[in-house]
């Protein structure tokens, strides 16, 4: 089983963003800037471009909702996205509010996030997932 | 008019791979990886998360068919996504192939890429097309 299948099954803690029958977001807990959230499939499918069309659709459908959650939450520009994939084989997309284009940039990551900022953080944008 | 919409036009030259009655999908012309791809809609719309739910999804259905194109037309593990859009008011989709996690990062562009070889990695990845 994935990590991600187990944070789904709650085996794992996580920051929790907001799920529904078929897709899961929370706080990537390495990330590169604050409210970098992480949407995955409850499926476990590696690849992102093998997830079926109509699935696919829904799950931007979800992205986007979580972006609107980021964006409500956080002062930023714009949420980026990013899919890279190589490492955790179980498809997912990285959100990453933007001030500046340099801001998703992976080498970057917040050094040691304290646990009380990453929960105001996941409580502020699930406050606004709609 | 943003600068997508004259490629999509064909006021400015590009090596085009790909287009539908709503997507175009054409060459960075400063790739990070040979094979660098952008997935625009043909109307202009800034911000990607501000397009519609259902083109949305038919948006991520086409861009899934030119990841397809690329991985069939070059060696690479995975085809990553990003998605930053600060720079230019028209919403796009950069398509990366990767070999390593590392691969997709703005910061390594090709420098000054042979427009001969662009044009032979675009003819490769538009034949595979579907």
């Amino acid at each position: 089983m994935t990590i991600f299948s187990r944070i789904i099954k709650g085996e794992l803690p996580s920051y929790k963003i907001a799920e529904d029958d078929r897709f899961f977001a929370f706080l990537d807990i390495n990330p590169i800037t604050w409210g970098h959230t992480l949407v995955v499939p409850k499926i476990e499918e590696d690849y992102l471009f093998d997830i079926d069309d109509d699935m696919l659709g829904d799950m931007f459908k979800f992205t986007k909702r979580v972006a609107a959650a980021i964006k409500t939450a956080l002062p930023c520009r714009k949420v980026g996205m990013a899919v890279l994939g190589l490492e955790v084989p179980h498809a997912h997309i990285h959100l990453v509010p933007l001030k500046n284009e340099g801001d998703l940039d992976f080498k970057k990551k917040i050094e040691n996030p304290s646990p009380k900022k990453m929960k105001e953080v996941c409580e502020l944008i699930a406050k606004s997932f709609k």
